[in-house]
């Protein structure tokens, strides 16, 4: 094993994969040096293992030195579940909801404490706003993170709810008798709403998509806020959220129900 | 180094690779001996690297105990500049795109003799095709294949046309001295298209996505064979590329330049 590092118990492995976290939204390009210090690495160990990460085409090389994250992750997480089997089923009805709504559609998934989103359209005319694929805002502060604590488990609810929570805005609710009452609402309509809670500007509507009970997504709008009717927003979301759920639900263990594979076309219709 | 290996001279670094590799469009799911069969690794090894891979959350292992490609590596893939700088520019003119034709709406690049597609909007009513996020289709038979391949430097088409190139249905062009003229009409027009070359049914309409003259992506329509108008497609599939090649220009080194990063509303519109 490579002896020249501050921490000789780490595997090769681990060490590799350090430097794969090296990367982030906040630091998507970086030089040699700077991902040494960012993975805890010695120079030449990172001078290694990153010669290895880009022959496989993981990292890419750019004009000037910096190391980016390269086209062979992008088509290696393009295989996980949450894309082939949720993204590819929700993308029409995402797409319908667009076209119902000319606005941001979200689709979200829980990570933990945050709402990851894996799919995101917009078009030129949707209020310009901070999501982004592959990016994590809280739970409680946006409209898909509410709809999936909201139909969390109770300990998973309790849990969030015990943390100190983030205010990005002076409208977040983060006192939990408050945050409690809203989740119990949003269960009751079917539908979570947000007002400038995330970002001024802006409100969101979302609801979860359900299978067997369980909130594996969930689907949102988000609008600016001088739309106000919220309320009007939110027959098109349940529809989507519910149509995304039954497919699913219909789809069980094909890894890719939106995927057509055959080359026969299918008859006019 | 773990020695009970059948090529003792891999590196760890590798080995690891090796097990991601071992995931593709037709083996989305994996289980362990499987993993270890297709990695060319001893169970031991592999067994210890998914462990390592799986608590990284690069793996998921399912409820049957076969592997697949998990979240974290979606998002860090997400991170690569294929998806922040071209696809999040791309995405508002794409949808544009499906507003006016409501067809399946494709962004490609070019990866050594393939297009790869990095995002696809598809809805309901489009025709169903084989193309998905993350696959890869030859340049010769797609749209956006000839879009890539006809703004392609000669060395690239020279190569390309040397090759024994597939033909997937009756269609396909594989004949040099045709593919040749198509791609010279292709330049002329500005555009690239399909007639049932890659599936029976399925027309393409295409045109390269240009920034100092190089094709750094393609974009493109496939509608059924039986709306046979592709020129009338032509006009809005040129402003789409148009539309994304001069935002890239424009974009610079920005790292996010579909992403807005601040917190202030934008004025109404």
């Amino acid at each position: 094993m490579s002896g020249n590092n501050s921490q000789p118990g780490r595997t090769v492995a681990s060490r590799m994969l350090a430097i794969l976290d090296a990367f982030d939204f906040e630091h998507p390009r970086l030089s040699l040096s700077e991902l040494a210090r960012r993975a805890d690495l010695s120079l030449p160990t990172t001078h290694r293992l990153v010669g290895e990460l880009t022959s496989w085409r993981g990292l890419e090389r750019e004009d000037d030195g910096k190391y980016r994250v390269g086209l062979h992750l992008l088509e290696l997480g393009l295989l996980s579940g949450v894309h082939t089997r949720l993204r590819d089923v929700a993308m029409p009805f995402m797409q319908e909801l667009y076209e119902a709504t000319r606005e941001n559609v979200h689709l979200a998934v829980r990570d933990g404490d945050k709402a990851l989103y894996v799919e995101k359209l917009t078009g030129h005319r949707s209020v310009p706003i901070i999501s982004r694929t592959g990016g994590r805002l809280p739970l409680h502060t946006t409209g898909v993170g509410k709809a999936l604590l909201a139909w969390a488990s109770p300990a998973v609810i309790d849990s969030h709810l015990g943390r100190q929570l983030s205010r990005p805005t002076r409208y977040s609710i983060r006192e939990p008798g408050r945050l409690r009452r809203d989740l119990r609402r949003t269960r009751r309509r079917g539908f979570a709403t947000t007002r400038e809670e995330m970002t001024l500007g802006s409100c969101s509507v979302a609801s979860p998509v359900l299978v067997d009970d369980e909130p594996v997504a969930a689907v949102g709008v988000v609008v600016r806020s001088s739309s106000l009717e919220l309320d009007r927003l939110a027959p098109p979301v349940l529809a989507a959220a519910r149509g995304i759920g039954a497919r699913l639900a219909e789809a069980g263990d094909d890894p890719y129900p939106g995927y057509v594979r055959d080359h026969t076309p299918r008859p006019n219709r």
